[in-house]
């Protein structure tokens, strides 16, 4: 590390296993899951060029995760918990991003100020998933307030995309089934139009456990659902389909 | 049959193999598919003493499979096409249920009228699933009457539902993936909240076909994604849940 970056002592730097990519993330805090990798595959179709923004983006997981599979222009990821936003430049720093990804430490709901409308081609977001006052609350502060919508809710990570998209960009978002009807009528009420819907089960016999979605500004009503993704066989073990997002070799 | 029901040329009689119920279908026009028997399994738990409305019954199918799987009351089957009416109702004749199911030969806009609002504890519907214009037009009348959005579209069946319903009344209805973002947002602008959804895949490796959703009227909002129903297994052969919604024997 010729670039001399700190590395905090409640904190550890995770190999990606992909591209040599590294990651710092916090020992007690919220790491990156399946739901950040899924997403990153969901979304890799990304176009060349295109400029990239990921709402709530915590480790940067997903800017660097992107930079590796598409070859978008720029991504901007944003993260409102200051010592989050620190730690996600100096994962960038690490990984020689710098002229690619850019960390803004703001409160989505500034965005619109500071960047006009029509600005992106692409949002990307894995927001918080509970709403205020449901769920586990002796967490601590930061777990906390990557879990929950406290700084802002779904609306406003729904309007806001709506915003910065131009006209045909798409945003794309992992979330819980729970919420899917509230988010499906919030997309269409910001002119977001679902177009692909997948699902992720644990296994064949079990419900979802999380979706995909890709939503288009201002197109046509006609929803494709993709084949649910399985992460794991009956035997317990990954299924071929994600051992491949995760870049290990299938079975 | 003692009742001397008359049975068209153009006409056959169907065994349901489940309660000795019999349906009469006409041999050139829309026979039941499995939506209406899927439908009728999912919203089987139906409370007793229910009044039920049933919007496009077509052939009755489905107040003749609820009236033997559910203890409603009273279950009316709304049909547009005065020829279907009329076979449906010799239908609910030769099952000797006329006293328990009544089918009426009007358009579902003229309901709002005939009924109070909040008449009714349970809507079910398998309404036409296709946009006006399109999809095959080289269909007899009476199959693209049946399928197509011509006489009320979409949005009258979701509202005109809620207008039927009481408070924390239940609308169950089956539709085609395509639609599910349209049908989410138009359940909410209703007050219908979606409260359980579970897709109908052929097998395990293939996207949804159908979907069934449960909806109640002025519910908090929190949706309940379920397995998904898979119609065949890996060697083409019924599943033991779909065998079971058949009342067939388990492999």
């Amino acid at each position: 590390m010729n670039k001399n970056i700190k590395i905090n002592e409640n904190e550890r730097i995770d190999d990606l296993e992909y591209k040599n990519l590294k990651i710092i993330q916090r020992v007690d805090g919220f790491c990156f899951g399946i739901d950040a990798v899924l997403l990153s595959d969901f979304s890799k179709n990304i176009k060349k060029g295109s400029k990239v923004i990921d709402l709530g983006t915590g480790t940067a997981i997903l800017p660097i995760l992107l930079s590796a599979k598409t070859e978008a222009e720029k991504i901007i990821g944003i993260e409102i918990q200051k010592e989050i936003a620190e730690m996600a430049q100096r994962s960038i720093l690490l990984n020689n991003l710098e002229n690619k990804v850019e960390i803004l430490n703001e409160n989505i709901k500034s965005l619109t100020e500071r960047f006009e409308d029509g600005s992106f081609d692409v949002v990307v977001t894995n927001p918080p998933y509970k709403k205020l006052n449901t769920g586990l609350t002796n967490e601590n502060k930061i777990k906390y307030i990557s879990r929950h919508e406290i700084e802002a809710n779904l609306e406003d990570f729904i309007s806001i995309s709506s915003k910065l998209l131009k006209n045909s960009g798409s945003l794309y978002m992992v979330h819980r089934p729970e919420r899917l009807g509230d988010i499906m009528f919030l997309l269409k009420k910001y002119k977001l139009e679902p177009k692909i819907l997948k699902f992720v089960q644990s296994d064949i016999s079990k419900p979802p456990k999380l979706f995909l979605i890709k939503a288009v500004k201002n197109a046509k009503s006609f929803l494709k659902i993709e084949k649910p993704i399985y992460v794991y066989d009956l035997k317990g073990e990954y299924t071929n389909e994600i051992l491949e997002i995760y870049n290990k070799n299938s079975k």
